[in-house]
């Protein structure tokens, strides 16, 4: 029995499969460092002794050992990385743990965008626990690829990698009492929820929480953190590439408080996780800041496990998986070695494979981009002299609606860089049906040429902005000729081209040439003229119909504010 | 749809069903206390504001609103009262929730004697959570009346009050890895599973962690509870009536392990209960060694509510349920009122009133005694000059092994008050056997007359303790006559008796007259010469034959060391 044989190990009578010697424990719990050796049997922490013997030994001359890192909520879509390639990249940094809302992929392919997520799962060297995405698809004033529905939540609920629903955007509507969300949110009664509630407070944010709202990721500052706590919410400290909010957050921190914060990256670019990390990297940002490195290690083990209900990991002690990393430091947190379960995945920042072998993916997830070309006209007739024009919002998520004259020639309205008005348009990719949302985007930027993504939260269709219908159609067809991802054009040329097969999000090559290739297209939209620091990722925003104020999906301009398609020409 | 009512009442909207004003809200997570008005509305909290109305309104005049307090372990049994006595007694102190284990009333009717319990629970103003008991019967050197087969264990395991698995007392069965203890912690991975390891430390409270053991409950000093916390398990700081812990325990606190704490009163005599009281006393011996009144409060709230993952109760928040007391003074914490889900249930103390009707009970239940009088016989006949006796260790659990020379007249092994040696008689009062084990033991006290008990751990037979046979039998008879309980008797006369009725362990009487009917009985031993503080209850362990060194059981003398039978009088 695997039980007997771990129980001999703990009692100091078996040998171990490895035992790590010459180290200093570091307790998360009792905030203690202390010198000992630890034996490792079938993947659990048999003993913490110095007295241990096993199979193999090492000496660890007098290194740190932390317990795994978790990453208290993450898109893995973000990264654009194939699931084996974020795995064997965040070891490398520390993490044992992430738990990812499969939200992107679930829009594209619904339960089976999740289902690949937890097959590849299986084979990395990573624990990849899911959320429930909530809200598949956000609206029907779009045309997404995949729904979730109740019977597909509750199927899921039932796989032993699924910690919880994921994070319930749709926080106007849970406050309202929205019966679809009240049912969602049935389902998972007594489970984790977590929440996304971006400025709600006061008794709305009251009755986010009554409805059984535990935690929220989404706090910019002190007073948020503070009223969600108070409302019995627990509070994700994130620092993400869009999402700078740890530093502004750490003066709330007291040692009441903080068994309910964890720390959690949301989204991540290729290049901000390829440069600066995963959690090390926010374990390295609070220290720095003054919080204690045991203290921070906490908000990233034991309290994010709690909040999971993982009641076999989060600390080093007897029982628990030995998932360990080793530090010479514990203020730069740089991992020499991690360990999973108590197997070597990564040494010297490095995971020891890609595992997971070559990544095929099943032909579903390859083929997602099907348009319609025939059918495709981006024309857009004069129906007025003006326009309901996004307006890009530097930095920001929102945009505003402004209303600007048309430029108008024979009959037909155009683009003009000249006044900063560009063509935009949202190309239904998943079905192939050849609908098409036209209308015209202020702020971006850009002189000439066009570019194009398929990463267009939340509903993901093809997104073209351009100065020229040619350029527009020459960066659409480059993404759609590599099954979908993110591209920069001018006239017939393609500038430059990040392919993201999978789904149309995520690439199937390693990190480095994937942050290089999305720095590529980054650099090429500058060089037309582009002057936002992100635009792609600014841009990938400007079809998500449930932030305000004015979106384009492929169905048309939203208002978001009466969740209403509104006509591209003001009346009279 | 409640929910959606909840929500409006969150959300200023709606009216509540009571709105308590004028109140200091003592929030345990963040350690603060704040002024403000409560709503509640379907039994749950809806909302803190000042901002709130309702159908029914209270001005608290400015006192304190805490959060329901939690006993972390106790057993019902140990007070002698009917659940519904017990239940009215303990929201009186601001218990709202205890965690039950049922392991007294296990031994004796098996799993009825746990569902009864359970059902008990459905009616009365407590919400009563069990654990299952463990190692029920302890050995097999003892008829009980009831044992748990795993079976049982699984199908208890899939009641909603059943929050994990009750201490594994046989640690040294764990520790070596016995089969059927592995198979038994297999049902509940995962789940909460308390321990129970007195002055286990070393290599061998790792392995007992390793196992799956979440919690501790035993420690009597500082470095047992530091290696308990080390080896990630959690503590409960205990003060019962047989153990007083908690002051010798607190110096251990700090900020850093306060969340694994929590408080406890695992046995508490009816005569405790009744002047001292519950959590609530624990509370003010906490805070009179110098504890912060909200650290103790929360290692009675939200520090056990997370233990048992009670996710609905443990702090005041919107969503979790009304269970809420009000004090005026956060030192004594004396109880004014006291809410479970939203619903007054006592008031100065006392409970509304004893909810749950007449006790009137199973016929099983109240029919456990069953002796054969006919086939029983007292006599122990010589077979040797020097005996094996039962040595008294005043306030403790344990015995030692003492020989001493028989009392021989006649062929016949007599008591000999003079030099303090005792008859014992261990009556199997299970199934009518006249299965009967006799020995003596040294260090009672008794110069005449007997006194009997059918509390006798764990498997509860009849067991007395005389100066000579007449006694003996009259005390018996006296407790079987009645259904089971405690009585002192001298020859032919009952001197005093506290009848148990209820599996002859409990009774269907008020608190106050159990109490003072067991002072009756304990003094009533105490005339009779008895030197001991209490004797019923060092009695009551004597025919427990998993604690060293020497028990009697109705099977005979146990040496407890290497778990064997031994003959009363020692060869050569």
């Amino acid at each position: 029995m695997q039980k007997q044989r771990l129980l001999a190990v703990a009692r100091g009578e078996g040998p171990a499969d490895l035992v790590l010697r010459n180290l200093q424990v570091v307790d998360v719990l009792n905030h203690e460092v202390y010198p000992a050796a630890i034996a490792v049997c079938d993947g659990l922490i048999a003993a913490i002794d110095e007295n241990c013997f096993g199979y193999e030994e090492h000496d660890l001359e007098g290194d740190f050992l932390c317990p795994g890192l978790i990453d208290a909520h993450a898109h893995i879509e973000s990264t654009m990385l194939h699931p084996a390639e974020y795995a064997r990249t965040v070891v490398g940094h520390g993490v044992t743990t992430v738990i990812a809302n499969p939200h992107e992929i679930a829009n594209v392919l619904g339960i089976e965008g999740i289902l690949y997520l937890l097959k590849a799962g299986e084979v990395v060297p990573l624990d990849i626990l899911l959320t429930v995405p909530s809200s598949v698809p956000a609206t029907n004033l779009a045309t997404s690829g995949g729904a979730l529905s109740n019977k597909d939540i509750e199927r899921l609920g039932n796989y032993p990698q699924v910690v919880g629903l994921g994070e319930v955007m749709d926080f106007p509507g849970v406050v309202a009492g929205k019966e679809r969300l009240l049912n969602e949110l049935s389902l998972f009664q007594g489970q984790v929820v977590d929440g996304h509630c971006p400025g709600l407070m006061g008794r709305d944010l009251q009755a986010y929480a009554a409805a059984g709202i535990s935690s929220d990721h989404e706090c910019v500052d002190t007073d948020e953190a503070a009223a969600r706590l108070r409302c019995g919410m627990k509070v994700f400290f994130r620092e993400g590439s869009a999402a700078h909010n740890l530093l502004d957050l750490l003066s709330l921190l007291n040692p009441h408080n903080e068994r309910w914060i964890s720390l959690c990256t949301d989204d991540l670019s290729p290049g901000d996780l390829l440069t600066k990390g995963s959690i090390d990297h926010l374990l390295r940002l609070a220290i720095s800041a003054g919080v204690s490195p045991v203290t921070a290690l906490r908000m990233a083990t034991l309290n994010p496990a709690e909040h999971y209900r993982l009641w076999d990991r989060g600390l080093l002690a007897p029982g628990r998986r030995a998932d360990m990393l080793v530090v010479d430091s514990l203020s730069d947190f740089k991992p020499k070695k991690v360990y999973r379960a108590g197997k070597l995945v990564a040494a010297k920042g490095q995971a020891a494979d890609r595992t997971g072998g070559e990544p095929r993916e099943p032909a579903n997830l390859e083929n997602t981009v099907r348009i319609n070309w025939d059918r495709l006209d981006l024309r857009v007739l004069a129906q007025g002299t003006r326009m309901r024009v996004i307006g890009v919002v530097p930095d920001q998520l929102t945009t505003v609606c402004r209303i600007m004259p048309a430029h108008i020639i024979d009959g037909e309205s155009l683009a003009c860089p000249e006044r900063d008005l560009l063509k935009m348009a949202v190309i239904e990719r998943h079905r192939g049906s050849g609908q098409c949302g036209l209308g015209f985007v202020a702020g971006m930027g850009l002189q000439r040429g066009a570019m194009a993504s398929t990463v267009a939260h939340d509903h993901h269709n093809l997104l073209v902005i351009g100065a020229d219908d040619r350029s527009i159609l020459t960066a659409a067809r480059a993404v759609a000729a590599v099954g979908g991802g993110q591209a920069v054009a001018l006239d017939n040329e393609v500038l430059a081209l990040l392919p993201l097969p999978i789904a149309g999000l995520m690439s199937d090559d390693v990190i480095e040439r994937v942050a290089s290739s999305q720095n590529e297209v980054t650099l090429a939209a500058q060089r037309l003229g582009c002057r936002l620091n992100e635009p792609f990722m600014t841009m990938s925003f400007l079809a998500l119909e449930v932030i305000p104020e004015l979106k384009l999906t492929d169905r048309g301009l939203v208002q978001v504010r009466t969740m209403e398609l509104v006509s591209l020409f003001v009346e009279n």
